[in-house]
């Protein structure tokens, strides 16, 4: 064991060294579609420790691109960077492993060790295109079984940030006993036009890839060059223009004048182009297919008949969190939610946060949100629960 | 003549049948990247009478898409769509042809008519890449000998949104005794990072198409799948959220319920399909390109060191309008430029209209807009020419 190593394992911040772990669900999942996924699995970590009276459990669900890794590392290597929320979960952080079991699991249609369109079928195929359709309610249905395995009746939290904040949300409707407190983060209780405009736009940029081929690819040349403008579409909406200025202005990246060429000019491009590049690496193109299909298909009310009706079914105490300049999902979505749960006489916080980094601040403003979340989960629950 | 046409010849606030016509320019044109391009075509036209004195000539400048063809019909067709602001220009409209001569003029880089790279060069071959890069200074500089052929020597005003703002404001500054009024509309002095990121993303859609192939595709299938990717990136930069909400909200295209499909479900999506493959037979990619980078380039201060520097060049009246909902060229980047005229003495009227429609709202306010261009036309020139 090097230094490096050493002075990561006794970081006491850190959650150290964690292991993917698998669930394999043999029972038949019926689908918002009506089409049924025989069986599935889900890839999930856990982080601190699960109290004798199994009362201390915190689902994170992640975003579209997110996975199981919320934090820590997965080998000693110094290099490696962290889960996508390591500053949130550990020890003293506002989801506090002293305190809390944290749990988080890859979304079902996902490509990071849960089933999706990449995984094999129960003939040995790549789903490819016939995986079935998936919605957010789908991902939570599915995430049940995971939290029934661990032995977990009634979750003391379900937290997310923008498609997890859904999950969120769908928990405390859905399984309304099982969940005591919700943080829904810079999310939407029901996607907008300008939401589906953007993610439709990502999808055709795959579907113009001659490489993806109607799903098949998978023996093949994935459709890199269509998922990386898919993802640099979605990337500019976790931005701010002001972010976007503050970081990159009219910087040129290579030279001290223009150029011209259509090479990379604007550090802004520079950084694009490293985005898309990198998200190839790591994502399936068939699975970002899914996933924004899910999003835009996302309305509360949805079998429900209506926001009300569905929130009236909730039990959970709930925090709600939007930012100032996220413009992807905007302060007016989250009062549509806040505003239904007042008319409902849910008990629920919310704090608009002025923050510059738009739909990214939730990721962003670690000071300012560990003081929302600790002071939320902190407090006493006053859901009835059963 | 049947009776359709009739009526619309008769109409007394359209400007009729109108023809394209064509400048060629001999005279080599240096551009400022250096290159020169050493001879080139405009295509424009013309709609009212240039009196006498030759004092009454507004010049329209076009945006990113745009043509020439401002107002009015090239045939008798009655289902042919007037030009691009044919609302704006016409007998009693807000650029009065019963008073004003109005000229517009295809950009150079363009596919309308001017030269760009999808023309044939000097030897009789399509420029494609070989085209070089052109500024929006480059696009004024090619007007003027448009102007200067018209015998006109100084504007009354030039006049435009979007794209067609910088270049008006351009003229001010590099031929400051030719322009009495400035009208910049829904325009910035200077394109941001989220500005230049948009057109950047647009751009790797069309580089990502295989039938791009460097742009040598003239003799081959063009590249419609990237360009109208491209196409769907900018045009929800012209819509505002809340009017792509209210246009289309979570409307079904086809159906009662959700398909489950990845053809087009929703009807924003139908709409942006829409959108960019009529697009797609219409514009040229790599006059997309080279219009998208001259955007990206645009900094009124280039070339004088400073926005201060270079506005004080300019002698014009300035009317400068900018809309609410207008997140591609924001109030902040209207009031750049404002704030420097008023810095630097220029008599400036400046409006922030309370719109929705997004960028688009310079289109589509008709009654706002006649009643401030109008009214700022008809102020008398506090400008000392020359």
């Amino acid at each position: 064991m090097n230094t490096m190593t050493a002075t990561r394992s006794y970081d006491p911040s850190s959650v150290g060294v964690v292991t993917r772990q698998y669930l394999d669900v043999d029972k038949p999942l019926t689908l918002r579609s009506g089409a049924v996924l025989e069986r599935y699995t889900l890839a999930y970590e856990t982080y601190g420790t699960l109290n004798p009276q199994r009362s201390n459990a915190i689902l994170i669900c992640h975003a579209l691109s997110g996975d199981s890794h919320v934090a820590g590392y997965y080998t000693d290597d110094p290099n490696e960077k962290p889960g996508w929320w390591d500053e949130a979960v550990g020890p003293g952080k506002m989801f506090d492993t002293n305190r809390f079991f944290v749990i988080c699991s890859n979304v079902i249609g996902g490509c990071q060790g849960s089933t999706g369109p990449s995984s094999f079928d129960p003939d040995g195929r790549r789903y490819g295109l016939r995986f079935p359709f998936v919605t957010i309610a789908d991902m939570v249905s599915a995430q049940t079984a995971l939290i029934d395995a661990l032995g977990i009746e009634r979750l003391y939290a379900v937290a997310g940030g923008s498609m997890g904040g859904m999950q969120a949300l769908q928990w405390s409707v859905d399984y309304p006993q099982r969940v005591a407190r919700v943080l829904f983060i810079a999310s939407t209780p029901v996607s907008s036009a300008q939401n589906i405009a953007f993610n439709e736009i990502g999808r055709q940029a795959i579907y113009a890839d001659p490489c993806w081929n109607h799903g098949n690819y998978y023996d093949h040349t994935p459709p890199n060059s269509g998922l990386a403008v898919a993802r640099m579409i979605g990337h500019i909406t976790y931005m701010s223009e002001h972010s976007l200025e503050m970081k990159f202005g009219r910087r040129l990246q290579h030279r001290p004048q223009l150029a011209y060429t259509f090479d990379t000019e604007f550090a802004v491009e520079s950084y694009l182009h490293y985005q898309g590049e990198k998200f190839t690496e790591r994502f399936d193109a068939n699975s970002y297919l899914y996933i924004t299909k899910a999003l835009d298909y996302y309305n509360v009310a949805d079998g429900y008949g209506s926001i009300d009706a569905a929130l009236a079914r909730t039990q959970a105490d709930f925090l709600v969190v939007s930012f100032s300049s996220d413009w992807l999902y905007t302060e007016a979505q989250a009062r549509l939610l806040v505003d239904a749960l007042e008319r409902l006489g849910r008990n629920v916080d919310y704090h608009h946060v002025i923050a510059s980094f738009g739909h990214d601040s939730f990721l962003v403003e670690v000071e300012t949100m560990h003081k929302i979340v600790s002071g939320f989960l902190a407090k006493p629950s006053t859901s009835k629960g059963k």
